[in-house]
């Protein structure tokens, strides 16, 4: 596969979600500051429409399919926030978006999809998901949108560098949280091009650590039991995003599930936002004060906001 | 008393606050705007630092007390928010804070009053704490600083609009929850100063409805037992409060229980923040679609985001 991201192409796709994706505001805290012995600044991607980056990717690879003109229906494999994205992206396309949804999937994600007017596929698993996604692409004539080894997804979430960047003025760190890599290699490129002291870290659950792995070993290493409740995190690296983070990222954070909510709890009680497991993921290291971030002007992407919360109305309607 | 809020006051606190207090972002929603049948544009200051507003009224007030070099000790009733905007305004100018709680009062603002460095005095009820009040002004000669019958705090507490107004390009309708009146007091002069054309619509739950009513009668009109999950706003309004609210507001709104806990649900599973039960009450009348409300662009204040979220920890780790 020769074709690689390129820079343009994340302009592009600036240019196609302006006034589309919100421009999610960059949060800072006073008490974290403190606690990091840094500054930080919150690239808050739970606020964009749909409750995750995932939209801008979803948003313009279906921009792509709509003016290529040959599909009016796309379909993609996912039980997260990439199938969120899409099946509003197709709503605002006048397109037919099937999401095929593989167990383990929450009930809240499912009703979101069909909230967005997308179709639900239920399937047991991985392997009966990717036969229903290629029958789909075969009966309905769908394009397919995969999740990350996408090249207009990759550029679409790259957008999320291009904005930090002009909302903050310096930034020498960044953290985002690596699942299949397609949001970190867009921002590897967009940073690599407008600021290219900028060190990019990626952060993965102990628990679903195989894109350390992959990049350590130069090839993909899935993991075969992932184990972690960042459940955006589980897949493992693609074709196309594996080089790209291997070239450009200046290193991994590895954080325990406990650190996860604990991050969780902070973004909670102290921000006053709602992040979703994976988002944690990348905020984790900032609290546990890492030598290699101190006093550092530090970026960090929030990349959801999506965790069930049925729990909490009923602790709080009780009291 | 013959003084008055005045928007030079307001201009002055906006002043102080620059660089200290953050300048909160503003938050939109299309899933909102489509339910409200208007433009919503969220106020977040449960994102202002101590997660709430009254930072920004402590601080001004304090930067007074300071500058007039005459105490170095402050003392306030507060079991909720302006307790613990006392307590870090006063670390941050070096004076002493004494934080008189009445029950109730939760361990988690307790602690955050504690954690700011303020020194906390539990008591009974509210009588015994006027009490306290009274006896740490004459033994410690702290300067008393009330939770929003006080100009300083009432202009400071203006100063969200001067940056809404800043934020936003038009907005025609205002929506504030109303306790003691001390933020709304300070939207309505600065509102009536920069864009006399606007409504400003004060919001209060049914169980608390002193507001209202005091506004009818023209004299404050305490309820006996407030009965609301909205703690801030189980206080009266003030003697400084009632004829600013009396002469600037559009009108009021008034939410049930039911309608709070819906539109905090609403603000963490579909916005992804954080807001507390009295914040919530100025998002509901939005929700609930009021017709005074269509097609409006409508500018609310979520006014913090503290609230005790123990239960949800407990069912997220057991999952």
């Amino acid at each position: 596969m020769n074709e690689t991201l390129s820079f343009s192409s994340i302009l592009r796709a600036a240019d196609t979600l302006r006034g589309v994706a919100h421009v999610t505001p960059v949060v800072t805290s006073g008490q974290l500051d403190r606690l990091a012995g840094a500054h930080v600044f919150m690239k808050c991607e739970n606020l964009q429409r749909t409750g995750a980056f995932k939209f801008r990717g979803a948003y313009y690879a279906l921009s792509r399919v709509k003016s290529g003109g040959t599909a009016r229906t796309v379909v993609t494999l996912s039980s997260g926030n990439h199938g969120q994205g899409v099946a509003l992206a197709a709503r605002l396309f006048d397109l037919t978006a099937h999401v095929v949804m593989p167990a383990p999937r929450s009930a809240v994600k499912c009703e979101a999809v069909v909230g967005y007017g997308g179709i639900v596929w239920p399937t047991d698993d991985r392997q009966s998901a990717e036969r229903k996604v290629a029958d789909l692409q075969a009966e309905e004539r769908a394009a397919s949108i995969h999740a990350f080894n996408n090249l207009d997804v990759m550029a679409g979430q790259g957008t999320v560098m291009l904005e930090l960047l002009d909302q903050v003025e310096s930034v020498d760190v960044l953290l985002a949280p690596v699942g299949g890599g397609g949001l970190l290699s867009g921002l590897c490129v967009a940073g690599h091009q407008l600021r290219p002291a900028l060190k990019i870290f990626a952060c993965e659950p102990e628990g679903a650590a195989d894109a350390g792995e992959s990049i350590k070993l130069g090839r993909i290493a899935p993991m075969p039991n992932p184990r972690t409740i960042a459940d955006g995190l589980r897949t493992s690296l693609g074709s196309r995003t594996l080089p790209i983070l291997r070239e450009h990222l200046a290193g991994m954070f590895l954080v325990s599930e406990q650190e996860i909510v604990g991050a969780m709890r902070f973004a909670f009680e102290r921000i006053k936002i709602v992040i979703e497991p994976s988002a944690a993921v990348a905020l984790a290291p900032i609290l546990r004060a890492e030598p290699r971030l101190a006093g550092r002007r530090i970026g960090v992407v929030l990349t959801g906001g999506n965790v069930d919360l049925t729990g909490l109305w009923s602790s709080l309607t009780t009291t």
